[in-house]
């Protein structure tokens, strides 16, 4: 098992990623050695979370500085890295940042940087997201100390933001990890997310091999568990958050947040700031929302009783379906704002304490 | 294509009843020829849909006059009946309606009772179903006189409630095959439904069949969709309702209602009295949630492309599911119910006004 999701091979040629259409029942390492094969990896979902795919993108960027640094070469790299997913908007972050650490430096000079910057992408990445979890932590034990009762914390998560949405430790699941190394007993009610299942897929194997206990649910079955009071807290992740605090994150994250509402249940989002998209207001008509192919509906992959992998249709031949993958939830509905500089409420004047500083604070704007 | 999804063979022997756990990808019709196979097929869901369900129930009780119409053996036979799926009260109610009835005639002239009865239920069941359609596209008309501009009506639906779940022509699909038999252009966003998929593998198959326009979708998805104004009107179908208008329906029921709410949209429930329950006050509290194996939503079964029928295992080895099926909506989320006896709002006053009459109002009290 390696340390992380994402890791350079030797020599500066290539990375290596967990290719996670393989999940659960496979775990195969791909090796990606071009910044065409890094795109493909991205939109084809080998890689995906919106801090994996950033930092999976900053070395396709480097990937190329090996084959040409030109200033048009890294400009049509970063233009079909950044077409390979509209929403997340952590893809055209990292892209940014790399274009501008290397344009400022003589052609000569960028290999070495791109490798040296993506890399430091890749530490920033696991060093906010444990900081999340210590901030998260925070929370869990304030939820914990309101419980009647005390017991068992049971947290329900939308999709994954675990360790294999980023480049280690998670950010949604930080907090999780946090509060199991704390000594908190820990239960995670995981959503299986369709139409790609990366609840019952990503999230229900991390869990599993972290040894964190957890049941998967279909998405219908949240809001009927926190009508009866046996979800304490949800935790999610996000795509893009805009300035006033709106989330985009995987679709259903929104009916997930209205039922929180509805029952009192505190809503969450871990939001490292390079999540934080500071030139959006109003998330609902500016983000982007990515239509993927209905074929992700229509179908699914699983093992047979032979244990072979066999791909299924389930709906009728002659049926049309549609596939958005992502939605917003009104800032409205989250109690608050995770992220690796602490704990914000969902509006631009508490997200605003969190800019400037170093080159990992928010964007744009 | 037989008229109906139930009907009884030639004899007073037997009943025909579509096995629904082919659909989408074979139509395989059973003949059930016991109480026994009745119960089986109601457990195991050959049939589903809260008023077939008690339909079925219904003949399950014929079958047993004609072997054994003793008061003992009849009430051996529906209890056993009653038990088979706890949270639709349609299966109650066909029972008690039945018991009544032949309670009070002698032993020898129960079995042609019965099976008169059971055939009346279905009836009746036919006729109710055909006053919501009228009922309901009263309510779909207005909705689409306050469009801006008109054009195509847009109506959400979850799980099955068409006429694949009544004896014919369904409760939450009557007002859209009423509005089809009106003119209307219509369309409907299909939530797939896990973890058994009757959206996907039922409600498709079914609105295919009548040709009438839809579209597949994750359950996670119709919350995005009423955010972007592509909804005009949910329609559901219910298993139980209480006095003072909380609906029990398939899991995720409550968050489109939630979703619906939060967008302003019209959110119907379409309920033949045989599913009023005027016993029960708070749902929530009240009604019983049926949970049924795990298996359902770790392993599903599609069609391969070698055209075989396989079921494949989705989740990961050693993470727990948990399966409940249904969930309870507040009446504050209800715009109104659909019955057979006109639309009225989801609260005690107005659901008063629906009882009494003939044996197919309102049971308990």
């Amino acid at each position: 098992m390696p340390h992380r999701t994402l890791w350079p091979e030797a020599g500066e040629g290539a990375v290596f990623v967990i290719d996670q259409r393989q999940l659960p029942h496979g775990f195969v390492v791909a090796r990606l050695a071009s910044a065409a094969a890094v795109a493909l990896a991205i939109r084809e979902m080998w890689v995906r979370g919106a801090p994996l795919i950033g930092a999976c993108a900053a070395y396709g960027l480097a990937m190329q500085t090996s084959e040409d640094a030109s200033d048009a070469a890294l400009a049509r790299t970063a233009f079909a890295l950044m077409g390979t997913r509209p929403t997340a908007v952590n893809l055209a972050w990292a892209v940014d940042r790399m274009i501008t650490r290397l344009q400022a430096l003589p052609v000569a000079q960028r290999r070495a940087a791109a490798w040296h910057e993506a890399a430091l992408i890749c530490d920033e990445d696991e060093a906010a997201n444990r900081a999340i979890g210590e901030h998260g932590l925070k929370l869990l034990r304030e939820v914990l100390e309101r419980k009647p009762g005390g017991g068992r914390l049971n947290i329900l998560t939308h999709c994954n933001a675990g360790w294999l949405a980023t480049v280690d430790r998670g950010t949604a699941l930080a907090p999780v990890y946090a509060a199991r190394d704390f000594g908190l007993d820990v239960h995670v009610w995981v959503d299986e997310t369709r139409p790609r299942n990366q609840g019952a897929s990503l999230t229900a194997w991390e869990l599993r091999e972290e040894g964190i206990a957890h049941t998967v649910i279909a998405d219908n079955t949240g809001g009927h568990l926190m009508q009866k009071g046996q979800v304490d807290a949800v935790i999610v992740g996000c795509d893009r958050v805009t300035r006033r605090g709106d989330v985009c994150n995987k679709i259903g994250t929104y009916l997930k947040a209205l039922a929180a509402h509805d029952n009192g249940v505190p809503f969450y989002v871990a939001m490292p700031l390079s999540t934080l998209d500071w030139r959006l207001n109003d998330g609902l008509a500016e983000i982007p929302i990515e239509e993927r192919d209905a074929r992700e509906l229509t179908h699914i992959a699983g093992v047979a009783d032979s244990g072979e992998r066999v791909e299924v249709r389930l709906t009728p031949a002659g049926s049309p379906a549609l596939n958005f993958g992502f939605d917003v939830t009104p800032a409205r509905l989250v109690t608050a704002l995770i992220s690796e500089r602490g704990v914000v409420a969902a509006n631009e004047a508490a997200l605003a304490t969190l800019r400037g500083g170093n080159g990992s604070a928010a964007h744009g704007g």
